[in-house]
């Protein structure tokens, strides 16, 4: 209600906003989110959009400015970015092979990391992979979302996150939040599929990077050095993803949305407390009227 | 020693000997196991290849007579034609989505159980995929070793594996045995590897049908229906998969051979009697010199 809502907005000066689900539901604009996004900046609120789509930054924000987001580069965070981020960090010796979309390789180039796994030829045999795998530069490997995943790619990535024990991923998302098409659900497998593959070659056990861990805070923190858990609200649609990263990173408020992967009954549902949040809403365009 | 190999293969009527490994390595001949086979042969004893391999009889068949094996087609034993033969007994109605190579295809069209899945036209764009997953008479899904697998594949085996709630893997082999090349040992993902990316998608556990599981002997039963255990012998290079295989199906011997995945080391290294053979010995042509 009013007085919760005036509470919770008075007491924050962040609020970590998840994208899918939350402002837009495949591509499509929610109605009334841009709406609350503007009426939030007016009251001074520092807000990030931060999801564990791997899109580069740049695509994200075209998306969120052509649904009228009126947003900036800086207002961003990606899994893919974060990975990046985290591997400049990091500095590591050598090269990191990625496997996923040219997204994640342009996030790390952009920021000097060096990478390789990008646009690799087709495969005649399985020789022809096998030959191909030589590289005793390798450091770690990473894997993302990747539509054009193939056996090539899977035996390289296995390859060298064996040989070089050092297995990342931009996230652990197991699937897409399922379209609503046709008189069953497709199910649209996410990257934390393509880690099981991997994992279960290599008997390795992957380091996630998206939400809701410890290391995409950090990389959140490295944007957003004077960013305060204690005034922070996370809002997201996912109980896994969004409301556990809120709880583990110790954000003070955290509001689940039903307009994308879980809802009310699913917070009942649970009895692990990292998954329930502090408060929910129908949709964040309910906040507009308190605002 | 000579004693304990006359007192073996005296008690048995039935050898069950793996391939890969056993009789070949990469698809060359270990040297003089063509001259045991036919050696166990003169002494009266049945053998069955059985393997995971998922190629067709017919393409192992080729390839041992190749390498002089003299076999027939009613000696061979592949995980995918097990897994068509357990089908046929199923009897579902409906068809089966197969995600693999034309072998299996080629099993199950053989023993006239209807599957889909074969030569798939390369998909645009996710809602292309999206769009194509819309058969209603899919009653299971079956994984297996697919070199040319795909996202679209993927997609389509978790849709239906959810939709039906009925997945299968011809095998769970997490890895090939490392071909031996250049400085580091490559990783040659299995059809384990496969079901665990659908696993994980789907939130469901498959049913493996190859060695080491019961599966697998009921349809080496079909094959040859007068098989006693008690006076079998299972010979193979891996302890997960042949001895596991022997010992949880109640052979009387099972005989570990060092040419391929496991050596004698593992056995001492493992706490459970299912992956520990009554006897091993280095090589099979090590048996000629007794037979």
């Amino acid at each position: 209600n009013k007085n919760v809502a005036a509470e919770v907005i008075g007491a924050v000066d962040y609020i970590i906003c998840d994208i899918d689900g939350v402002l837009r539901l495949n591509n499509v604009l929610i109605p009334g989110t841009s709406e609350t996004i503007k009426k939030l900046r007016n009251k001074g609120k520092r807000i990030v959009f931060a999801t564990n789509n791997t899109a580069t930054r740049n695509e994200i924000l075209v998306q969120l400015n052509e649904l009228g987001f009126d947003s900036n580069i800086y207002e961003i965070m990606t899994s893919s970015f974060a990975a990046a981020l985290y591997f400049k960090k990091l500095n590591l010796p050598g090269k990191t092979y990625i496997m996923g979309e040219n997204s994640i390789f342009e996030e790390f180039k952009n920021l000097g990391v060096a990478t390789f796994g990008a646009g690799w030829k087709k495969p005649a045999d399985l020789q022809d992979i096998i030959d191909s795998v030589v590289d005793e530069e390798v450091n770690a490997v990473i894997i993302g979302y990747d539509f054009y995943a193939n056996y090539a790619k899977f035996v390289t990535a296995c390859t060298y996150a064996k040989k070089c024990n050092n297995l990342w991923a931009t996230n652990c998302d197991k699937t897409f939040a399922p379209p609503k098409t046709g008189s069953f659900p497709v199910v649209v497998p996410g990257t934390g599929a393509f880690v099981s593959f991997v994992e279960t070659a290599t008997e390795l056990k992957a380091k996630f990077l998206g939400k809701p861990t410890t290391f995409f805070f950090e990389c959140l923190k490295l944007l957003e050095p004077n960013l305060d858990q204690n005034r922070t609200l996370m809002i997201g649609d996912s109980l896994k993803t969004d409301i556990a990263f809120g709880n583990q990173n110790s954000f003070r408020y955290t509001c689940l949305v039903e307009t994308g992967t879980d809802c009310c009954d699913d917070i009942l549902n649970t009895n692990d407390p990292i998954l329930v949040p502090s408060h929910y809403i129908r949709r964040l365009s309910d906040l507009n009227k308190y605002l």
